[in-house]
């Protein structure tokens, strides 16, 4: 028989699955739409479909990871996923009942996909680290001492929601003002850039591109179009500022750059590592500053070391 | 044989000494003056004399656990303790040296004090907490899953130099501008407090002062002096919103409150608390402040608690 393990990665769009063997070599990867009607209550049976469908001949499954999006307490309980529909329920037992016993473990997305980069990406045997991931939203997973950092609510690593803008007028989805994730995120990017140019008769390209996006204002400021490059180093200054405090925090060896704005490569990694060194305290500042390399691999990987190392 | 266990909190004034029990209870306490003359060579020497004279006919001494005032690595290596004039070196291998092969486990000041707090004082059973320090400097210990949080080069926890406040004008003795350290220390209240009193005419008691302190400022708050008052709410809304950030990184259960100005009380301790709810993500917001108990004996305690639980 072949141990195997899976890696599971749900999103609010799709649902990723990563088959593994015990020693976290990725055997196939598939993904599947989440079905987020009815409350996710299809969400589960749908993940275990997926698993007996991909049980070949011959397969032992040992063990389930999983990621979802939103804080998971020690012991497996789910504290709400909003994007899923979720209720506050303990995701290890009853995906494990389903499965008829396997052993689940269950973490926030973030985290896991933390250990994945830690596991078999850019942070590979780095005991001390976060992967910060800039789309959509901004948050990160933390490892500590070589263990996924989880918090007393399973809510650590939040740190899109840092108070880091004293002077924001407007809202975040969270109800309060000045989180980092307004300001750092793609969506922030692209409402800095609107106040820049109402603000300024600097031309930029951006004024002839109808409703921009945040990769076009990383791909003007690579071209030097100097609003653009305003924009970029205004909002990862705020970025510089919430990594130096996490660093006076927990003093780890690396901070990974992931997600959907990293595309934008060494330009953007070399300008938020700039930013860092002007504002953090000098013994917690020996920081290596790398790119994540599994993208969106990273959470079925840090699933499937989750379940395998545990 | 009474197996016994030293617990020392190394300061640049003094160093104190527990004298423990296997159960961590404390048998006697103890300090002499730190000599921090040439560069701090008397200090381990005059450590292990103190350690020979209060060895009791009977007593077998298993360990020992000592808190210094700088980082120290995960491997007992102290990166420098600028207050002691220490250059960098392994302290637990020096120590033991010096005393015959015995065990001893070294470790910041700060966290050896959350981990005394959390041995014997207000965090008792807490396995997420984070003891902050309010005195001449800001600092904090942090305890995460029931281990202490050290951090890669052991500066974790350094919340004094979390950059908070962009418009800073003056420089922190860390060399940036805006350190939580230069608003929410001893010295950090005094200078704003001066800050306020020339920029308004508002009249209060601190004017007939000559050089007020801290405690001044803190007393005349609680019995409504405005000027005064305005003071720690500015000063703690600065921290307030540092702890917001800590609490978004780490999800702690608990912040304990210690230091010289947590003798102003749950005066203070609820001011604290509200800036923190005004600034924290909801879902890392549900902690519980407290202040810390042990006062002054907090770093014996933590020291005893670091060798008998190694």
């Amino acid at each position: 028989m072949n141990n195997i393990y899976m890696g599971i990665d749900v999103g609010g769009t799709n649902i990723k699955f990563g088959k593994f063997n015990a020693n976290g070599d990725i055997l196939n990867k598939w993904e599947i739409t989440t079905r987020i009607v009815n409350n996710g209550e299809f969400i589960l049976p749908d993940i275990c479909d997926q698993i007996f469908t991909h049980i070949d001949y011959g397969d032992k499954l040992k063990g389930v990871g999983i990621g979802v999006p939103g804080p998971v307490t020690k012991s497996g309980v789910v504290l709400g996923c909003v994007n899923l529909g979720w209720p506050i329920y303990n995701i290890e037992e009853n995906l494990s009942n389903l499965l008829g016993g396997i052993k689940v473990k269950a973490c926030n997305d973030a985290t896991v996909a933390a250990l994945g980069e830690c596991y078999k990406g850019a942070g590979i045997n780095c005991t001390d680290m976060v992967l910060v991931t800039l789309g959509t939203g901004v948050g990160s997973g933390i490892i500590v001492d070589g263990k996924l950092m989880l918090g007393y609510n399973g809510a650590a690593g939040e740190i899109g929601h840092m108070p880091v803008k004293c002077d924001e007028t407007e809202y975040c989805t969270c109800g309060k003002k000045g989180c980092l994730e307004q300001v750092a995120s793609a969506t922030g990017l692209v409402r800095e850039a609107q106040r820049i140019m109402k603000s300024t008769d600097i031309s930029t390209t951006l004024r002839s591109i109808n409703s921009f996006s945040a990769k076009d204002i990383l791909d003007l400021a690579k071209l030097d179009d100097k609003v653009a490059m305003d924009v970029i180093e205004l909002t990862m200054g705020y970025l510089g500022i919430a990594l130096a405090s996490v660093a006076c925090v927990i003093n780890p060896k690396q901070i990974l750059i992931g997600g959907g704005l990293s595309k934008a490569g060494t330009f953007l990694l070399n300008i938020i590592e700039e930013q860092f060194k002007q504002y953090v305290f000098k013994p917690c500042g020996d920081i290596e500053f790398k790119l994540a390399t599994l993208g969106n691999d990273a959470g079925i990987f840090g699933a499937a070391a989750l379940i395998i190392n545990s």
